[in-house]
């Protein structure tokens, strides 16, 4: 249900105007942690450059193309919708480009809250973010799944909690492990292929949602399930999704996601600390099944080393957790505290 | 767009065969605590007789009818599909009872999760579950409503925080306030005849949806609002909604709606004590807004006098605050905490 024999894309990412920059994250994300192809990029700002002449970091390189003919020559199968336009509806422009590419067959594939099927009938459209039909209510079942799973939970939303989980599985298969990511949020289920962006199902079916997506995960037994977290339990607008999916996906232990913990998550609210956050989340996940805080993800962007160096030796004094940022450095000393906690079989406080 | 002016209801209230069970509570509570009209109830197995021999405690009366013939000689506007059916979809003779009642004009009225207006096009179906289209994100304008906001949680779920509520709401009447009780579930959507079913909504505007029924209530400027609580956030099918709900409502004091400590919530996983969970609801209501627990409202039912004695004086004892069963006694003490608590301004940790 949720995980389709996964096809195998090779991505054309339409990113107009706007690929140098971080509302572009979907697209960087495909780029570098997606399994599929990528063709091209599509930004006439750029066109002639590539990938790698402007954002080198991402890992993967391809021709950036300013039309779509251009980016027809590269043989995409598909074409991304790489971000999400401010005013929330997509540009006529785009419209109309998007619509040239179904015309000559290839597929859609958008992210986006605003549903792209209806505006191309009869035309091959993946709106990633519309839920399966058929989830059912949480069951129980997750509670004897046989890998180890482990969460991101984050002292905010939009705080690096998919980056996070990426990094520690690519450290994972780095190690020789077989771990799987579980994706539950757009960026992510793009990137992997399936998945289901939780906070677009009905409320009272995201904890059954995330059970499934991890028994789905449990399928090929792998060494390890890292479930991508979603908002904050300390976010007004979010936290609701990020308990349906704590509950839901029955972890064992959880990562903790932070960064600079001067900004506020919403006006007037403070990002909590790490300690105090990590311990809640501790409380909160024992009402039904205890999952220990064991490391702390810091996304230390735009610092300088030795302000990121301080925050991080801050947050592993105050926490007593080991800290790392898994994009600056590695995710190993993260990836190590999540094999070191135990399987757990109980259930209950 | 959430209250829209409330047409006056006359209600038949069909729940054949069932009518003095406990899973007819939809039906149990427009009769006790309904503003609209019950012009009769649809029982044969009970036909002949009226709602106060059956169940005099629910405090209104009406005869007990066995056809719909029977029923239109009462003049209903509505008919109220008064249960869940344990299948989940509405048995076929029922299905005809109201197609019959349909065709001669009466409203249907249902809190089924399947939905009946696209069984009857083109005729007056009000599915009570489904959400209105234009709920938007929380935006945090709740925290700046004027009357003082309470909101009812627990340590599970279906354990009486509805009728908590409406007792509390009534209790504020008879003390010469006016209140304004939200309705966030099917029965308390029908027995208000506005409101949103919060668990029926894309996680993702939980919040929003609460935010919104909250200001809509602030506008008559009552004394006091009173906020139907949802699931739990020890319940791992529901804890989702439960914070949604209390992030989203910006409460200024809740009040802990709790039972029988010996019952499991799920299978494997206890109801967490009183003063425990107490604790996690003030907790985690703080990281946004601070609103503390201010009296607990025990459910009672099935007990004898001397028990039930004992379980409210030993959750005064382990919690330190006022309990009371409303339905059993008086919702006075509750009220009288609650409008003891402070009216918060405050945001933040």
């Amino acid at each position: 249900m949720i995980r389709p024999g996964a096809p195998e894309r090779r991505y054309a990412i339409l990113a107009e105007g706007w690929f140098a920059r971080n509302h572009a994250k979907t697209a960087h994300g495909l780029i570098r942690y997606g399994q599929d192809e990528v063709a091209c990029v599509m930004d006439s700002a750029l066109a002639g450059k590539h990938i790698s002449d402007v954002l080198p970091d991402l890992g993967r390189d391809a021709p950036i193309v300013g039309t779509l003919d251009e980016a027809l020559t590269f043989s995409p199968t598909s074409i991304l919708v790489g971000l999400a336009p401010p005013g929330g509806r997509l540009p006529e422009e785009w419209m109309e480009t998007l619509k040239a590419a179904a015309d000559v067959g290839i597929e859609i594939v958008s992210g986006l809250h605003q549903r792209l099927g209806p505006e191309f009938p009869g035309k091959p459209v993946w709106d990633v973010r519309d839920p399966p039909g058929d989830i059912p209510l949480f069951s129980g079942e997750g509670f004897g799944v046989g890998p180890r799973v482990a969460l991101t939970v984050g002292t905010d939303s939009a705080i690096g909690k998919m980056t996070a989980t990426l990094e520690i599985e690519r450290a994972a298969r780095e190690a020789g492990l077989s771990p799987e990511f579980v994706p539950t949020g757009q960026t992510g289920v793009i990137i992997a292929g399936w998945g289901v962006c939780v906070d677009a199902v009905v409320s009272d079916f995201v904890a059954g949602a995330a059970e499934q997506l991890v028994l789905e995960a449990a399928k090929p037994s792998p060494d390890l399930i890292l479930v991508e977290g979603q908002g904050s339990l300390g976010h007004p607008a979010y936290s609701g999704v990020t308990l349906g999916l704590m509950h839901g996906s029955c972890p064992d232990c959880l990562i903790l996601c932070s960064a600079d913990p001067a900004e506020e998550v919403f006006r007037g609210v403070p990002r909590p600390s790490p300690a105090r956050v990590a311990r809640l989340y501790e409380e909160v996940a024992a009402l039904i099944k205890p999952a220990p805080v064991v490391a702390v993800s810091l996304n230390t962007r735009g610092m300088e080393e030795r302000e990121a160096q301080n925050l991080i030796a801050a947050v592993t004094d105050e926490t007593g957790l080991p800290a790392a940022d898994p994009f600056r450095g590695s995710a190993k000393p993260i990836l190590e505290a999540i094999l070191q906690a135990p399987k757990r079989s109980v259930i209950g406080p």
